[in-house]
C-alpha cells in the first residue's frame, strides 16, 4: 500500500532535508516526492497545484496540504503518536522556548547563512554579479547569530538547545541550516566555525542521534561541496542558488 | 496587585503593537513596561537581563521569561484560559495551516515591508545612504506577499484569514505589520495597498474586531505619519529605523 504521507522535497535545500531526516528517525511511513530545483519543477503548474508558494518542502497527508518547514516539523510531530515529546514538548513553558528559538531563526542565522553562501560562493560562480556589501553584512549576522545561539541556548555543556538532554525539531532544522556552510571551501568553513566550539560539538551531537539518516540525507550537499572545491561547476551553483532561495 | 504579566514593548515597533492589542482585547491582566527605542534601551543591560536579543517585544510572565512575537502570542493564547480559541485554535490542522502563515510571514511580508519603509522613507528622512536597489527589491517581495495573502488565505468573500469567521493571533500579527505602512505619505500607501481591496477590507476587519484597542495602541504610529508627513522629523525618522528593525 501507497503510504498516505507525501513528502515534496529536494534535498540540496536545508529545510528539505530536516523533514525528510525527521520522517526517517521516526520511522514515519511517507513517499518522498523530488521536486528537482535544477529542472524548475518547484514553479510548475503542476507542483503549484500542492504549493501555491512554488517552495519546497511541502507535504500532502491526506487529504491535507501544507507547506513552511517549522509548520510541518509541528504537524507531524504532533499527528504521529509514535513521535516521542522531546522533539515537540508538550510541556507548555519548554514548548514556548523552543517556538521562541524557531521563530528567532527565520531573521537570524537562516537569513546570515543564506544570504552569505549567495554572496560569496554562488553568485561568483554563476558569473553574476555579487554585493560584497550584502556578504559583508550577511556575515555579520551569520556570526551574532552563531555566538547567540551559543551563549543562549548551548550553554555550559549543552548537548542540545536550551541544554535538554534529546534533541528538538529546532535542533534539527538549525543544524540542517548550518550544514548549508559545508558548500564553502573548508578553510572559509572553519573561519567561520572553527571559533564557535559549542555549535560544532552540537552539529556533531545531532547527527549522531539522527544517523545513520543524517550523513546519508546530506550526501548530496557534500557532493556539491566536492565539486565546489574543484570548481567545475558553475550549472551546480546555479542549482544552489535556487535551493538557497526555498 | 501588581499583575504577574509583564510586556516590555515600544509601540513603535509592529509586534509590540500586536502583543499590547492582545492583551487588552483578552482582558488579560499586564503591566506594560515601555522600552523606549529612542533612548536605545532596548540594548542597555538591565534589559538585555530580560531579554538577551536587545529586542521588544519580551515578556516576563511570573519566572517565565520569553521572547520573539508570535512565541509570545501562542504562549498567552494557550496559558490565559480565557483566551477564545479562535486565536490560535487547537484543532490539529486549522492550527497546522495557522502555523505556515505565521512562518512565511518572517521571510515575507515582514521582510518586504521593513526592508522598503526602510529604503523610501526612513533613510532619506535621516540624510543616511539609502539603496534604490533594496528599495526595489524589497517592493517586489512586499507586492508579492500582498498578492499571496489575497488569492491563498482571503478569497471571495473571507472575512479574516483562511475564511475563518473569527481573527487569530496571525491575522493581528500581519495586520499589524501592514499598519506599519501608514508612516509612508498617503499616496504612496495607496499605490502600496490600493490595488488590493480585500486586504483593505480584511485590515478594517481586524480593527472593527478589536477596537477600540486597535486604533488606540496604533496611535503613536499614526503621529508618526502626520509628523512625516509635514517633514518635521528627522528624529522621528530615525527613532522608526530603530523600530523597524524590531
Amino acid at each position: 500500500m501507497q503510504p498516505l504521507l507525501k513528502v515534496y522535497a529536494d534535498r540540496r535545500s536545508q529545510p528539505s532535508r530536516a523533514i525528510i531526516i525527521f520522517c526517517r528517525v521516526n520511522r514515519i511511513d511517507f513517499e518522498e516526492v523530488t521536486v528537482d530545483l535544477f529542472k524548475r519543477e518547484h514553479l510548475s503548474p503542476q507542483f503549484k497545484k500542492i504549493n501555491p508558494m512554488g517552495q519546497v518542502p511541502a507535504i500532502v497527508d491526506g487529504r491535507f496540504r501544507l507547506f513552511e518547514s517549522h509548520a510541518i516539523l509541528r504537524y507531524l510531530a504532533t499527528v504521529f503518536p509514535g513521535v516521542a515529546d522531546h522533539w515537540y514538548p508538550a510541556d507548555l513553558f519548554t514548548r514556548a522556548k523552543l517556538e521562541a528559538i524557531l521563530d528567532w531563526h527565520h531573521s537570524n542565522l537562516r537569513r546570515g547563512a543564506a544570504t552569505f553562501i549567495l554572496n560569496t560562493v554562488l553568485a561568483p560562480s554563476l558569473g553574476l554579479p555579487s554585493s560584497p556589501q550584502a556578504a559583508k553584512e550577511a556575515e555579520k549576522v551569520l556570526f551574532r547569530s552563531l555566538r547567540l545561539i551559543e551563549s543562549m541556548w548551548l550553554k555550559g555543556n549543552a548537548k542540545f538547545l536550551m541544554g535538554n538532554p534529546q534533541l528538538s525539531i529546532a535542533d534539527l532544522s538549525l543544524v540542517c541550516e548550518i550544514m548549508q556552510l559545508e558548500v564553502l571551501s573548508d578553510s572559509e568553513r572553519d573561519r567561520i566555525l572553527g571559533p564557535h566550539e559549542r555549535i560544532r560539538s552540537w552539529v556533531q551531537n545531532v547527527k549522531k542521534a539522527t544517523s545513520p539518516h543524517f550523513d546519508e540525507v546530506h550526501e548530496l550537499i557534500l557532493k556539491a561541496k566536492t565539486r565546489t572545491a574543484a570548481k567545475l561547476g558553475s550549472e551546480l551553483s546555479k542549482d544552489l542558488k535556487i535551493a538557497s532561495k526555498l
